[in-house]
């Protein structure tokens, strides 16, 4: 069966689609600005369970992965859409208002503003398209494509810790207050992320990474994303994977730790490439170095101490 | 229960929303432009079924009712996103293939350009958000808000069409192009709707709107929201209902043909207000004069030969 990366390669050549592909579409607004675009769909059952979040956090991970995907490309965010469809025993609870307001939460920080959307009926699951409008510098969006040989690859935070929240979640641990603070922060880590949205506004001002993408499928596939993009390869040091220290606190899932890192979706941290000789810059600003750009094209080489291996990409995928 | 219009009044006063309400938002874009964006969920069972319609129909009319929505606003269409789920059933045919063909052909016709989107799994039932973005010459998007005490109501084309085919999908008539031309009418009125961007190009060169919106949820109750927007009332003479033609031809719902043309959603006709000086121009462009602004405040007036009776809204609302 295709993926649903198949499908929109097939769909962009077939109509001749160049806007399509990153983690925003790239529009001409004035003279010093692009608009950038980009909508996020989450489907109960699929994307999000009710059982195993809030109305607020859910409210705030809808805005979330959309602020992310506008800081993947090095912009400052400015306003939103939402679509929702709720079935009517939902539309009777609180679930709208406690929604919006953890939308709101979030939005207010970064003083994105809500513009329009629609409210629809469905007829049993919920759904929620996310959708975000932003600015960047003319000609400054940070695309995947801007990678070249020998660039240091780094990724501006712990990885792994939401994909541990969400195994907790799958095997019945729910959110509370009095649960251990390592088994908080994974949870907390898959039902309410932080967006990268200051750093984005921080690797624009310094044009730093030459290119750049979130970490929403997993580290794995998301830079083999930047090396089809690039039409290169990557090495990457074992050593060097900032695994999130709190899934040790999970004790039955710490020994996958490695494998969530390198794997598991939804950290929303940035993945970006730096010319090596700016690599001090990042490392100063606390990004993590795991590697570098080869121009073994298409190929990520996995070294482990003297082994050395081929790392396939596992990401989360809809459609296999 | 509160309808959506209740819910979404409800969150523009308590997040001071002002942006929201309209067809569309308006943005400011450069010194001559503004941008429009609208979205328009359509989920499956509520907006659409699968069975009455054609992959090809589907993809046309998900972005008829956003096109629709940059229309109400005199706007031109530029670009779009589309965020679909579908079931993995749904997803081994070729129906996505076949909605995008639909989809394109539209937009081809208006150089619409796809530029992003989402692709995701859903369980069950299929989901499409439409998202579409326009331009208008700066500060002259047509708002609902804009209409005078006695500025002339038209209507740019017959009414009750769609809502006709509707009910003939309702009782089991399947789209067949060996179907009477009266029936295939309808049927097409409601699923492959013709969005007026032509018309409303031709209202924003020429200023003659005043106030301006589409007819989505039926003509009473879209003429309902020009009447809140701008705080006035409104008299609409029945014999002046251009009501659709081809609705005899249903036969069994050819009775119910003005009630149609009054409640029924879906033409995506235009209705429009303009100053009665200027109703010449209208009438010479091929609209319906229906009625006029009166000065009674959220009140239409239906006047039937001598017999004056108050006509309540009855459009489409998906709580109530």
């Amino acid at each position: 069966m295709r993926s649903e990366f198949q499908f929109i390669e097939h769909i962009k050549s077939k109509y001749n689609l160049d806007k399509v592909g990153d983690d925003c579409a790239v529009l001409p607004m004035d003279g010093d600005t692009d608009l950038l675009v980009t909508a996020d769909l989450l489907i109960e059952e699929i994307d999000f369970r009710l059982e195993w979040t809030t109305p607020e956090f859910l409210g705030h991970k809808a805005l979330a992965v959309s602020l992310s995907d506008i800081a993947a490309m090095g912009g400052e965010p400015k306003w939103a859409l939402l679509s929702i469809g709720v079935s009517e025993n939902l539309w009777k609870t609180d679930f709208l208002d406690r929604f919006y307001a953890g939308w709101h939460e979030l939005a207010g920080k970064y003083h994105v503003e809500l513009i329009g959307g629609d409210i629809s009926r469905s007829s049993d699951k919920a759904v929620i398209d996310s959708i975000v409008g932003g600015e960047v510098p003319k000609e400054k969006a940070i695309r995947r494509s801007g990678a070249k040989p020998g660039d240091a690859i780094f990724v501006t935070g712990y990885l792994g810790g939401a994909a541990a929240g969400l195994k907790l979640l799958d095997a019945g641990t729910r959110f509370d207050a009095s649960l251990a603070a390592g088994i908080r922060h994974v949870l907390v880590r898959y039902l309410q992320p932080v967006p990268q949205v200051d750093t984005a506004k921080l690797l624009q001002q310094l044009s730093l990474a030459t290119s750049l993408i979130d970490i929403s499928d997993g580290f794995s596939s998301d830079l083999m994303h930047i090396l089809h993009g690039s039409y290169l390869g990557a090495r990457i040091h074992r050593a060097q994977i900032p695994v999130d220290p709190a899934i040790s606190a999970t004790r039955e899932f710490a020994p996958d730790a490695l494998e969530l890192a390198l794997h598991g979706g939804e950290d929303f941290e940035l993945l970006l490439t730096v010319d090596p000789e700016r690599a001090s810059e990042a490392l100063d600003l606390g990004f993590h170095q795991i590697g570098e750009i080869t121009q073994n094209t298409g190929v990520i080489e996995f070294i482990d101490g003297e082994e050395l291996t081929i790392l396939e990409p596992q990401g989360f995928q809809h459609f296999r």
